[in-house]
């Protein structure tokens, strides 16, 4: 059994066109249907859906063999338990900092909201910049309109999400696509199988591109 | 101003008719809305729409004055930082272990996946038990479905998900509600006003039951 974690959204829309490509088509709409555990048409393999956040955990603990995970869920997540052998160039974004248009620097330590607090930290510390960073899980633009913080750190695509809230992106911390991960274990147990997958995906992102 | 933080869904569902028997009315519908600052009815009060787990951060660093927060957020929480001076008695239900029906003992470590680590390591070490936590951030009953965990943590209402998953409830955590959390801050400087509040709602909770 081959096991794939998506997450919904962007993610599990653009994945789904790749796995195509080699013959593994969800027998449900994931989008639309409420199983977390999806069959393939393609005997022994399947679909896990969780949250994005949730991806390398499954991946790494050999609950799924194989997932796709935004660049930037990988960076906080961080550790050295995964491979990453694909970008597979989607759900491209960028991982900025944004805050008030206009706003003045705070005279105090600069107060940081985010849900990337762990890219947040290396972030300041590679600056030598020693800030507070208040951790959030959501709506992270809010923050600066309350008070609640100086700065937000969260991924960019349009900036419409910004502007609507008079924030304005600011500094680049980094362009953001999503890789295809894998299981170390799988990797060695189902060599030829895992390989075939990873040489087929690759040919779709590159005959796109 | 009086800035009172609110997660969407039963908590706000059950808060708005509270907030109303203190002549606090949002001018706009917050769950249709896509605001997540919301005017009052009543000058110098608005609504803050933010995560569940945000509440309490909001409140403790004095982006809002009060906010309503299950207690099971509040127990993962944590902290000193916040007055809890009524139990709303809404949005009920309970923290439990829950596993597979039928499923044995694991042979090693019991492997346990929740969004509640902190209440998940307080509740293995008070039983001087030791376990592997796992953090996740959604859809914990799968978890156990796919062999990440032997158990999840979360919280049970009618009980549902677990039973649409072959999972049963086991060990109960604690009984959960919601508070009223008060910024220690604003406690003080905006005592009467706050205080007049408080007493409100807890004639309304206890007009209720
Ligand atoms: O620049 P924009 O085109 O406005 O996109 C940015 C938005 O996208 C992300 O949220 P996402 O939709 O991924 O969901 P989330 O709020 O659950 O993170 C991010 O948190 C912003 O809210
Ligand atoms: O016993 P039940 O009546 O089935 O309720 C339990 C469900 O409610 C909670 O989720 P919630 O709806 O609060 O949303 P969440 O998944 O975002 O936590 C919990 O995580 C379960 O999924």
């Amino acid at each position: 059994m081959l096991t794939i974690a998506l997450s919904k959204g962007r993610i599990l829309d653009d994945t789904l066109p790749l796995l195509a490509k080699a013959g593994i088509v969800p027998v449900e709409n994931p989008d639309k249907s409420r199983k977390l555990i999806i069959p393939t048409c393609q005997e022994g393999v399947r679909l896990l859906i969780v949250r994005a956040t949730d991806v390398p955990t499954y991946v790494e603990n050999g609950a799924a063999d194989l997932g796709v995970a935004g660049k930037d869920v990988l960076m906080e997540y961080g550790g050295q338990g995964l491979y990453e052998p694909l970008d597979l160039k989607i759900a491209n974004c960028k991982l900025m900092t944004a805050g008030k248009v206009g706003a003045e620097a705070p005279r105090g330590r600069l107060r940081v909201a985010t849900k990337f607090v762990n890219v947040a930290k290396r972030y300041y510390a590679e600056q030598g910049r020693q800030v507070d960073i208040i951790k959030l899980y959501g709506s992270m633009e809010l923050a600066p309109l309350v008070g609640l913080a100086d700065k937000i750190i969260d991924v960019v695509d349009t900036g419409n999400t910004l502007r609507a809230n008079g924030l304005e992106p600011q500094e680049l911390i980094a362009t953001i696509s999503s890789r295809l991960i894998v299981n170390k274990a799988s990797m060695k147990m189902q060599h030829a199988r895992i390989q075939t997958l990873i040489d087929t995906l690759r040919a779709a992102v590159e005959s796109r591109h």
